[in-house]
């Protein structure tokens, strides 16, 4: 059973604010909840539709009617977990680092991390103007990838203004990313889905780097965030031992 | 004014069945409508908010209510329009041609399109089972690129039996694709979402490849179809002259 003051709660953790509040966010399915079990994530309680599951105090029974009832998805799954959104950690100034500014679509923001999971990015720093990471669409588009992922939200110049890293920065206009010499260590910043990289951050950008359009007739406006952060993590790792 | 047939009509494009029997499809929003327009996508008929875009016989002048109660999108713009889906064309068997193997999601396949264009692929070939390329959510995606890349529907593993080109097929186990020779003409085949390529379809790869993960914790279950396309067009013309 799903308790009034439960329901109030998942319905209310949509919002920042009540996650901020909290310290709570949603996960659905078991795929997405055993993922993120695995990875040491803190569960503060669990309802699922199959008496099997339900090993614990924190713990629910739920019918699927109930579920269906807090589920944030389409089609519920067949459980629903809450977890608490891990302590912040300070970013290590160190190896290979991915820096949104302004991301604004959850499916990108997922898409990006579970990227960043895949190729060994153990830290993406996302301005305070990037969508929230424990945002329900961003953690299901996580696959789990959340757990491995430290996302650190901060005031991206400020940091840009201490990193002994240089910053390479995603524009239309950069140096073609196939013939620039790539380190191992570094950060990766993109920029907004329809503004690129803001201007202030524009300015600490240390190398502007471009993928180049190929083809006869050059239209394409740009690449999707997601897809264009995809190649350029591609283009650092290749040459890295493995 | 919106019509009753012509309210019909539109909405019935959202199936494909309607879209196949009236040979029509929906693009919405000025950005997109000026691309295929560009592109010399032929029009069946606006739709517009703006008396000023109201240039011709089959322009039709619309409230906001109106506009809205055709659109499919969750906010409306400020015009929708009916293309003619152009005569398929027979595939050219030459250069860099990507296939799709059932991949369904509208999104991915809006995408895909989109990284086609950007990287010069003139020919996507896609399994009878993949979404349909006309589907609205397909042309929101593909930005306008729709118009710039030929996709041919067919029976894949009939065409693969004719085909000259080498048949590249991305797998989990296949080899390195950083460290793989790769031709400047070939197929490059993408599979379904949750099952990869298929069984019959992956008899008829030549060469498979994969891209290798990063990072200690191997657990990443797999790259989102649309950003491993990214990646391996990215390799596939990272060496060709510009």
């Amino acid at each position: 059973m799903v308790s009034k003051s439960q329901t109030k709660l998942i319905t209310s953790l949509q919002q920042k604010k009540y996650r901020s509040q909290s310290g709570l966010f949603v996960a659905e399915g078991p795929k997405v909840i055993d993922e993120l079990l695995n990875e040491n994530m803190e569960l503060h309680s669990l309802f699922s539709t199959k008496a099997s599951e339900i090993t614990a105090e924190n713990h629910f029974h739920v019918t699927e009617t109930e579920l269906k009832k807090i589920s944030f998805l389409k089609t519920a799954n067949t459980s629903l977990a809450l977890f608490k959104i891990p302590q912040p950690k300070i970013p290590q100034d160190s190896g290979l680092i991915v820096a949104l500014d302004a991301v604004r679509d959850p499916g990108n923001l997922g898409t990006i991390i579970r990227l960043c999971d895949w190729f060994g990015v153990q830290q993406l720093l996302c301005s305070e103007d990037t969508t929230d990471c424990y945002n329900p669409k961003v953690v299901q588009a996580t696959m789990g990838s959340l757990a491995r992922v430290q996302v650190h939200y901060l005031e991206l110049s400020e940091y840009f203004g201490k990193t002994k890293l240089p910053i390479f920065g995603g524009f239309m206009d950069g140096n073609n990313i196939y013939s620039e010499k790539l380190p191992q260590e570094g950060i990766i910043v993109m920029g907004n889905e329809a503004n690129g990289i803001s201007e202030e951050i524009s300015q600490k950008i240390t190398h502007r780097i471009t993928i180049p359009r190929f083809g006869k007739i050059q239209k394409t406006e740009s690449l999707n965030v997601a897809t264009a952060t995809a190649i350029l993590l591609s283009e650092f790792r290749r040459f890295t031992e493995m």
